[in-house]
């Protein structure tokens, strides 16, 4: 998925599980890889990810990022910056369910709190990132900045309703990567921002959801990060702004 | 715009001014309208409204609600219940900018707070809204529960960037009120859920940005309430879920 230079520098934000673990592991396969950067929201949960930093000293550095904290990714992007431009970003965090959080199945269960930590997971976290990354991005190269979205984002494709949170701030999310994108366009015109649909992953988020998944609709998270790493590969920068599904295709707003 | 029956029953929600309190004094012009009720959130700037209440104590009745504190919004549904079905309620609370709020033109001005902020007013009030008329909507006619979104809340015509807390906020307010409206189908499947860009009218919002409107394109209120009121007036079950510009024509999500 990398561009096809020499001496590439990756971040993954949301790295300690999941899909962004995943992408870890694929980018640590590839020979043009000089560094990439992981971060993780707490340690108990990012193990492996730490395990794996330990077998790959000189290319991985692991940083502690709470998205919700704008400080926080602030001080990441500070550290990249101190030696590194970036070639490719991807923002894997994203919230569906946790402990006092369910995907509403009717209005009834709407919570305020918690589609505001939707939001500032699902959405605002991505474009606090678009922020501070602006002066990371390589300016000579094809650089790539992607976001896990998802295609119940879609207002478009929406027929079912329900999941009110998970909807709606994966539909801001799309929207502040569309205006990143035109700004982008004008500040580093190399960049390409992209919204991707992963399809449904086995991984946490989508555990208590599997039962209706259809056979062979299920990806193994290793799957989900090849597809996505084609989609990835395959993107110019008349693509960008646009929100791409595992297959390529282009998914509607 | 009020469903052709006699007795029709109303809610207006942001009433102080601009949009809103237009939409009360062409509300109050109907032979049908019974009764309207009108919310406001600070006595200080709704000194109109008010003042309209004294004038019509039979037909306006005015409640004071932050539509960032559930509690006020449950409330003030519990009020209109114990004697009223509604026949048309309106969510025209909006903000785009505010003393320590101003729509940003670059990544730079981004600020977690505000955006926070942007989805509470702009999308979470909405929903809340939603969640607690539900059970009040009349069952046996034609209504409506309509929201003025925006035309750069839109993702697919957005071609200028910027903006990017009121241009996620609403866009996070269409998919709430996609999402509403196919659960509405199956609960109260007489209420048309839709989403409405009132063009660039003349208010307190749009003061601070009129010297961009072309000639002719900034209405005064009054436009505006008749040409949203057309278009209320022509909805039917089918256009439930879906974003509807001042002249009537269908907008991309």
């Amino acid at each position: 998925m990398l561009p096809e230079i020499n001496r590439i520098n990756a971040l993954i934000v949301g790295a300690s599980q999941g899909i962004g673990l995943g992408f870890v592991r694929a980018l640590l396969q590839q020979d043009n890889l000089q560094k990439i950067y992981a971060t993780y929201r707490s340690k108990q949960t990012a193990r492996d990810l730490l395990a794996l930093e330990q077998q790959h000293r000189d290319r991985l550095e692991c940083l502690q990022v709470d998205i919700t904290d704008e400080s926080q990714i602030a001080a990441a992007a500070h550290k990249i910056q101190e030696s590194k431009q970036l070639h490719l970003a991807i923002y894997c965090v994203g919230v569906l369910h946790e402990e006092n959080l369910s995907p509403e199945k009717s209005l009834r269960q709407i919570n305020a709190e918690n589609l505001i930590y939707s939001f500032q997971v699902n959405s605002i976290g991505a474009v606090l990132l678009a922020k501070h990354l602006m002066p990371l991005f390589n300016k000579s190269d094809r650089s790539i900045f992607a976001c896990i979205s998802a295609k119940v984002g879609s207002i478009g494709d929406n027929r079912l309703g329900g999941w009110y949170g998970y909807r709606a701030s994966k539909a801001a999310l799309n929207m502040l990567l569309k205006t990143t994108a035109i700004e982008y366009s004008r500040r580093c015109p190399k960049t390409i921002v992209v919204a991707l649909h992963p399809g449904t992953t086995d991984t946490r988020l989508s555990r208590p959801f599997q039962k209706n998944v259809p056979p062979g609709k299920l990806f193994p998270v290793e799957h989900t990060v090849e597809l996505l790493s084609k989609v990835i590969a395959g993107l110019s920068i008349k693509d960008s702004g646009e929100f791409f599904s595992w297959d390529g295709s282009q998914l509607p707003w």
